[in-house]
Order: C-alpha cells, then sequence, then structure tokens
C-alpha cells in the first residue's frame, strides 16, 4: 500500500530542504517505499480536517491503510521498523540507533530551533545580539559533545541508521550560520548524508514543489 | 536481570521530581521492573567515565547487560517495548502511542524547557519579562492544541500509554507557572497521571535521594 505525506504546498525555507517532510522523505527514499504526497497551504494546515490528522496543524503527517500518523520522528521510526535499511538487525544496535533519533530531536534540536525562531521573531528587538550570542553558546556545547563522540567515523553508531538521518536534519538548519565549520567533523558527516542517492532524490522531491509552486 | 539508571546525587529541582530520571523510574514501576540506581555529583556527569555512557554528559543512563543506553524517551520506549503496560498491542494503535511520544519531548516540551531556561538565565536580563510572554505564547499554541484534541479523554489515545507518561511529565514542568490552570482538563491529566501508584512509587523514590542527600 502505498503511503500519503503531507508537506507545504510552499516551503517557508524556500525548497532548502529544511522542513519536515523531508526527514520523511528520505527515510522512504532509503527504503525505496514510494509515496505519494499532499499539499497543504498555511490556511489548509489549521482546518479540522488537518488537524484532525495532526492535532498541532503541522506537516508531514502519514497515511496507510488504517494508519494516521504525525510527527516526524515517530513516522521515520515506523518507516525504519517496517522496512530493512535504517536500523540495524541486532537488538542492540537497533536500541541505541533509536537512542540517537531522541538525541537528535530531544537534545541536539530545540536549542538550534531556538536560534532560528530568535532569527525569525526577534531580529528587531534589542536583545538580539546578545541573546542570540548565549543561545549559540548552548549550540555550541552540543556540537562539541557530538564531534567528540563522532570522532573521526563515518556515522553515530557502525552503519548509517534513522538516528544519523534525523542528526543530519537536525544539523542542516545550521548551514549558513557558520557553526557547523568550527566542527570540520560534524561538517564532513552532513556531507556525507547529503551525498546519499536517497537524499538527493528526497530534496530534488521537495525542491520540485517549490519549484512548481513558484512558477504557477 | 536488574537494569542500573543513574540519576542526580542532589537534583537541581529538590526532589520536585522533574529531573529527567522520574520518566524512567516511573516507566520501570509501571511495568513492574525493579532497578538499581547510581548518583552522580555534576563533576561526575562531565567526566570521561560518564561521557562514554551519555555523550552529553546528562542523566538518566541505563544499563541492562550488554546494553547501555542514554535519553529518557529511548529508555522508556525501549522499557515500553520489552515490558507489557506501557504500549497497546494493536500495532497501529502502538504505532500512535509511539507519536505521542515524539510529540510530548519534540513538540510540547521545546518551549516548555525554553521558558525554565530563560527562568534560570535571563531573569535579570531588561529583556526577561517582554520575552517570557513571547516564549508563553508559544506554549499556550500548544496547549491549547493539546487540550482540545484530548478533550474529555482520560488519555490521549485509548488506555494510558508511554506517550502519556512523557507528556505528563513535560505538562509538570509548567507548575507553578499558573499556564496549567487555564486548562482545566490538562490540569485534570496531569493529576490523573501523578494519582497511578506506578507515579507515586517513583517520585517517593526521587525524592527520597534528594531528602538523603540534604540530611548528609
Amino acid at each position: 500500500m502505498t503511503p500519503t505525506i503531507t508537506a507545504f504546498e510552499r516551503s517557508p525555507d524556500r525548497g532548502k530542504g529544511l522542513a519536515r517532510d523531508m526527514r520523511v522523505r528520505w527515510a522512504l527514499e532509503e527504503v525505496g517505499q514510494p509515496y505519494d504526497v499532499r499539499l497543504l497551504s498555511f490556511g489548509e494546515m489549521k482546518e479540522p480536517a488537518h488537524r484532525a490528522l495532526h492535532p498541532f496543524g503541522q506537516i508531514p503527517t502519514y497515511e496507510e491503510g488504517d494508519l494516521a500518523l504525525f510527527e516526524s520522528g515517530a513516522i521515520v521510526l515506523h518507516i525504519a521498523q517496517r522496512h530493512a535499511g535504517l536500523l540495524p538487525a541486532d537488538a542492540n544496535s537497533r536500541t541505541r540507533a533509536i537512542a540517537w533519533m531522541f538525541a537528535a530531536l530531544n537534545t541536539v534540536e530545540p536549542p538550534i530551533v531556538e536560534r532560528t525562531m530568535a532569527t525569525l521573531l526577534e531580529r528587531d528587538k534589542t536583545w538580539f545580539d546578545e541573546r542570540q550570542r548565549m543561545v549559540e553558546a548552548r549550540v555550541r556545547d552540543h556540537l562539541g559533545q557530538l564531534s567528540d563522540r563522532l570522532g573521526d567515523a563515518d556515522w553515530l553508531d557502525g552503519a548509517f541508521s534513522a538516528g544519523d538521518l534525523l542528526m543530519v536534519t537536525v544539523l542542516q538548519r545550521l548551514k549558513g550560520s557558520g557553526m557547523l565549520d568550527e566542527y570540520p567533523n560534524l561538517a564532513a558527516y552532513v556531507a556525507r548524508g547529503e551525498a546519499r542517492p536517497a537524499f538527493k532524490r528526497a530534496f530534488d522531491a521537495q525542491l520540485a514543489v517549490f519549484t512548481a509552486a513558484s512558477t504557477a
């Protein structure tokens, strides 16, 4: 059964692949699962029909037969548990790969999103520069620890996993900040993720949506 | 095999049960799994021995035979997948309960933690009051949406699950803010979680650690 995901009709990042449907598209491409996409305007995302699927009125969602899911992390985990390719076979290794999924979303991502939110919502405030330096110190704390753990390995724990997939998408949010380049092994890690054919197919698919919307 | 978790030797919340070991203790109590606790000072948390277990130098960790885990969400999921009591048996219901775990940690928690961080780190800044109102508006957005979804149900999706366990612990961080009381069904939801015998046993266990440290 072909699953259907939702994505922005016109992504606010202008096709840079930072919207959370990218994570799901990438996971589906890694496991070779075709999918359909239903595009939503910002208005449609807040309407009852979509809120029934996603209580917080966001994208992506995932529909597959009787199953309706929200939260990109949960959708990626579901895909990884259903198909080979995103989680190791050994039980302990599998559990550790899932731990890296939570680390990406619950430890590394929050201050990175906080930095982006401030850029969007607080740039004209008197406190912006001083406070942004404080937020960036929190981001750097995590980057330093993550860089130490990664060392010269290709991926966080053995073969590429759903944990790496989420961590790479989280770190991509720092592009343009210069911070990633302070940790050359992390910059190379992100580049390694982006070089995967499945990433490229997913990226091109989300970019095509933005390009079509812009020329319509 | 009895697992060993780590917790603060002296919790910064003074035994209020807001440290993340509480989530793991509660999950273990729900499934009836005894556990050992290794207490760590703030210094020990940053040392190489602990950083080998937890790359970000935090608590809790979870050790069980050959398996070493970090991230409270991942540990709770591991416990829920190994034992009956925290996830429904039906596959789709189970996947949705896991989605609520991610929603608690990746959607609802970040602005709530941001509010707490500001209280700790930015209270003496000129911008504190104005900015805290902005953060609280983001928290209220999620609370309103969560309140709408919960309605008059006891739990988020059928029977009590690991998703409820994490969501209750996330909402508890708002105690004392008055915000939870603006959504009576959410306040009742948190109270319902706290009334569970397993919650009480976990709470008492973490409080006993703080009390012992304070009277030592």
